[in-house]
């Protein structure tokens, strides 16, 4: 681990509680419109959507299409089946930009903060960068660089996307960490090569989550949150 | 103006004084050897080979180079050339990454700290992803992100790096501004909608220089500064 130059985080989920704050700023918005909407579940069938929408993309059935675009797509399947009435092309981006605008959980900005001292620190993320990068001068993340899935038209756990970020930072993959709340993903990235370092958000999808609620290896760091991964790795 | 969104900088000589930065490391690393070289002419000569050689790769007659790779090339030339005895591989390693550790302006990181604050800025440079990382670290750069000619796989003034990141920040050509020292590089930004935003750095090729010394059209800011273009930009 002495050669370890940059650690790149998953993000949604593992940086930022997209959850709490798509229920709390949808909720308000509702509440302006006078709609009655079960949020929570329209905020559960929305990241529902996610990962079928980005298959589809993965395997060919579509075209290469941003994350911006895919939660648009999806939302307006949702608002369809919610039954929401009266919302215009404005109201549309409006909620599709939720997603620039979500709140770190309340050890992110520290723990990022301590490791940018002694690494490259960045998100290696499945959204695209006007995305990735709203949301951090919203969340006041300090990312030294930003990759996202549109940085090598692909999504993850496509190799391209672990690959290509060591690559653009001219790394070997035992030099580069991924970061993150889910086993699958750092799966990929040790396959790879990379280093990992998991800690777990328990509530991410909310009281209920039974899926990445411990460590399901042993990955190279298992902390507890990005504070104690900072302190694991001496920063 | 009210529109604007990002700020985005071109780095070599806007950012960083590279010919100071060179000059000194160099002769600092020729001391350490016992090495008589005039490292100024050096200096003038590396940052000589700079155009030639990105524009063999515009030009088409070199397949897609970092400029990483073109400082390495050009560098192994100009030892034969200044007849440089006994440098090791690793020294020319070194040497070359002299680029990824040079200073900013006096201004530079107070101004840019002011205008992150507004806007989202980063690099437009024709550097690669990793030297523009590693020059932010050493630098202290506050860049929101990054984009590099290795980003479009063009070098500037190919409208493909202006409206790559335009289209990156899912922004308007005109809700971006380029900031630059350099009028060739503003009046390609401006031919493709962009905002333009021109300080001069008069002595960026040394006490003799006779180029962008001053503005030759009308762009949207001229400043004396970064300072001055973040207070003339209100933030």
């Amino acid at each position: 681990m002495q050669n370890l130059k940059a650690v790149l985080f998953d993000t949604f989920g593992s940086v930022v509680d997209w959850r709490s704050s798509l229920i709390a700023e949808l909720t308000e918005f509702g509440a302006t419109r006078g709609l009655t909407v079960d949020w929570t579940a329209f905020a559960d069938a929305w990241r529902g959507a996610y990962k079928p929408s980005m298959d589809r993309v993965r395997t060919g059935q579509q075209p290469w299409t941003v994350l911006d675009d895919l939660h648009r797509s999806s939302l307006e399947t949702l608002v369809t089946q919610f039954a929401i009435p009266g919302l215009s092309e404005a109201d549309l981006d409006h909620i599709t930009r939720v997603w620039h605008r979500l709140h770190p959980w309340p050890d992110t900005v520290a723990g990022l903060t301590r490791l940018k001292q002694r690494f490259i620190i960045g998100p290696l993320s499945n959204g695209n960068i006007a995305l990735l990068v709203n949301l951090a001068k919203f969340a006041g993340l300090p990312w030294d660089v930003v990759f996202g899935s549109e940085t090598f038209h692909h999504f993850k756990p496509d190799p391209e996307v672990y690959l290509g970020a060591c690559a653009l930072l001219r790394l070997q993959p035992g030099q580069v960490m991924l970061a993150a709340a889910h086993n699958y993903d750092l799966a990929a990235a040790r396959a790879l090569g990379l280093r990992t370092g998991f800690f777990a958000r328990p509530t991410e999808y909310g009281p209920h989550q039974t899926h990445d609620t411990t460590a399901l290896s042993d990955w190279d760091i298992v902390a507890t949150d990005i504070g104690d991964l900072a302190s694991q790795l001496g920063a």
